[in-house]
């Protein structure tokens, strides 16, 4: 059984102030909630209406579950698990490949752009803090579970781009072709807004306009689509 | 001014069932609209807030356009243009790359599958039946124009592939690198359904199974993301 308050509290979530005042963020559906189980991430609390499995939920009704559920049909689990507490260390990066997010609005690119990331192997995204939070509920279900293998942080970009060591790279509509060029093996990939690109401020940091040529008439490639082709040509890749 | 019966049609377009008798989709943004308009669809009606441009424009209020408008933030223009009457030559396959969809479900998804094509010069996409329709709103919205460059085709895939002289590749999960095969110049490739992939009927027809090699712990790519990384290493990209 759900009491009212923890009702209220599991809606609030949606909204990133409540997130952080909390420390807690949702996750339903078997698949998702046992990546995070698996994973560092710590579990709070867990509710499912599926009598089976999970001995340590909280048994729920569906009519329960859906009154809690952030998905138009709710899942037979939901768990909240905590915000981690981790700060970037700048010797991470070094020796990798790094994906830099300046200002990126939709939860699906966000988190398309995380199972790349996790695809091809690449540990940390780097975001602005003004690009969309990834414990977001959309975020949080389109990464299909890969948050639980990629660090994410948030960071005032243009202070923290200045300290790197790693060459700054910049996907941009007029650079130097991505076929033209060698694979990366220590470098930090910047993507801009989805409207906008990357900021004026960013772009003067980037060391290496990037680009990926084209061919037909579209004016631009969707951001999560341009940062998979990247990845797949200068990260992934075999030489 | 707009009549209820023509704020009825609009909004009845809505559905697929409607747009078909009526033979009408909607667009909405000066841009999109614009791309349109410069193309081989033809103008239904286009009603617009703005005072300036559009001299064929019924003029309206911004409350009026709000009540027909698919979007949240309405823009300043909505047009209906006609469904084109076109029909599949399979002559039209020969010496090209053609992208075919299996059972992809995501408007955002196919939106962004016609910009990559039309990114790379893809002229023609062939859609299952059960593919979401090219004329909803969410993905006309989501092509960014490119709708105008990319003929669509809906089709009964088991049957129509049959006929194909271009030989199928299949995007999977377990077949061979595309970073070890050369171009393509004459294929048609097949993508699947989001959740379920290549359906078993299509997959029994694919003469090569293709699969981008994961290098981490991702379970699968977005499907949008594979077709972009599959375009870019096999079509796009120069010998």
């Amino acid at each position: 059984m759900l009491t009212n308050n923890k009702i209220k509290l599991i809606k609030s979530l949606k909204l990133k102030k409540n997130r952080e005042s909390h420390g807690l963020f949702v996750a339903e559906g078997d698949k998702l909630v046992q990546e995070f189980m698996d994973s560092d991430f710590v579990l709070e609390s867990i509710y499912t209406s599926n009598s089976k499995g999970y001995p340590e939920a909280v048994k729920v009704s569906e009519k329960e579950l859906a009154r809690i559920s952030n998905l138009k049909t709710a899942n037979s689990v939901l768990a909240l698990f905590r915000i981690p507490d981790s700060s970037l260390q700048l010797e991470e990066l070094n020796n990798k490949v790094t994906i830099v997010l300046d200002n990126i609005k939709d939860p699906g690119n966000l988190g398309t752009i995380i199972r790349i990331a996790d695809w091809f192997s690449i540990e940390t995204i780097i975001c602005s803090k003004e690009t969309v939070d990834v414990f977001n509920p959309k975020v949080i279900q389109s990464t299909m579970g890969s948050l639980a293998r990629v660090r994410i942080y948030y960071e005032d970009l243009p202070s923290i781009l200045n300290e790197f060591s790693v060459p700054l790279y910049g996907a941009v509509l007029d650079g130097k072709s991505i076929y033209k060029r060698t694979k990366l093996t220590e470098a930090a990939v910047v993507f801009g807004n989805e409207s906008t690109g990357i900021s004026a401020e960013i772009f003067n940091l980037v060391n290496h306009k990037i680009t990926i040529p084209r061919f037909g008439g579209a004016e631009s490639l969707n951001v999560a689509v341009s940062a998979g082709i990247i990845c797949s040509e200068l990260i992934g890749k075999p030489d």
